[in-house]
């Protein structure tokens, strides 16, 4: 649409303002929102495991957990289907500016994204640099040829750019990480 | 192995026993930790939904949860990967002996696996009639095109003696449904 130019700026400020402290989970749940209500993808966030041990329970559906503690994911956050394809992927934010120290990941959730790769599903990570504002896209095939060959314990923001993706930020979807895959999608 | 006859009737005793008290949810998690030693496939239970109103906080990653209430399940309870394709099911014990109730299953989760195989995955329902001790895997379209055709708030047992696949139990998968998927693979 062709707003007065004073508009179209006042426009992009509330965007700006709405972005403003969400999360990159915030991002990523609304897009995969945008995505079901629109048919382009099923992909959900999967709940945290709590172990209960504790419970007050009642008849009428309202139980409430009086002790229970969290645990660690097996496997990663985000999974669902997009053009026929098994989808999975982890996220994670960094306030570091030059490197995503990989204490982020655990070694079994890296684990896992290589089996789901290896039997033809599509993996990987999706890390944003909050105090740089970008947030990209790292294909599992390079997440591991990374932790394979080197024994650095953080991945430099330069691999980052080099083998990786950036998403761009817009208003519906937020983060339209799919058109991303679709680039993989083409390849195979 | 070829055992004195003997034998093998006491190995099947104590297959038997071990079976004694075991629920659909065991079983279906004993069969996908199998799949996924045997690098079969990578298929998991979703965490409980469960919505945290106050926690202890510590710095040692030991917080205690102090009160939590469960939710509902938005999606099933199990997906994950197969032979490259997006696997997702729902799984469901009845005392009933002559019929399911629908009532087991919300209208969101029907939703969501009609979405899920519209979008090219395999999408299904485990149900265990417990006190039969039959066990029957009905894919997402007959599930689907039961309840469109019908008003009735059950399925009886004879539509999934007709549509379904009766899962045999073993000892090592005790139920497993991947070779009932794979027929459906084979179609396609």
């Amino acid at each position: 649409m062709n707003y007065p130019t004073g508009i179209k700026k006042e426009h992009r400020q509330i965007i700006n303002y709405s972005h403003r402290g969400m999360t990159l989970e915030d991002d990523i749940n609304h897009s995969n929102n945008y995505y079901r209500e629109k048919d382009i993808a099923y992909i959900y966030k999967k709940p945290t495991p709590i172990k209960v041990t504790k419970v007050d329970f009642r008849k009428d559906r309202t139980s409430t957990i009086k002790e229970a503690f969290y645990q660690e994911p097996s496997t990663t956050d985000y999974n669902g289907i997009y053009k026929g394809k098994y989808i999975d992927f982890e996220a994670k934010e960094t306030k570091q500016k030059t490197s995503f120290p990989l204490a982020n990941i655990h070694p079994h959730q890296l684990k896992h994204l290589e089996n789901i790769t290896r039997h033809g599903g599509i993996g990987f990570i999706i890390v944003r640099f909050s105090n740089l504002n970008e947030t990209y896209l790292l294909k599992e095939e390079d997440l591991f040829s990374f932790t394979e060959k080197q024994k650095r314990k953080s991945i430099p923001l330069k691999y980052f750019k080099d083998k990786g993706y950036l998403i761009k930020e817009n208003y519906n979807p937020r983060l339209d990480y799919l058109k991303i895959v679709d680039n993989f999608l083409e390849v195979k």
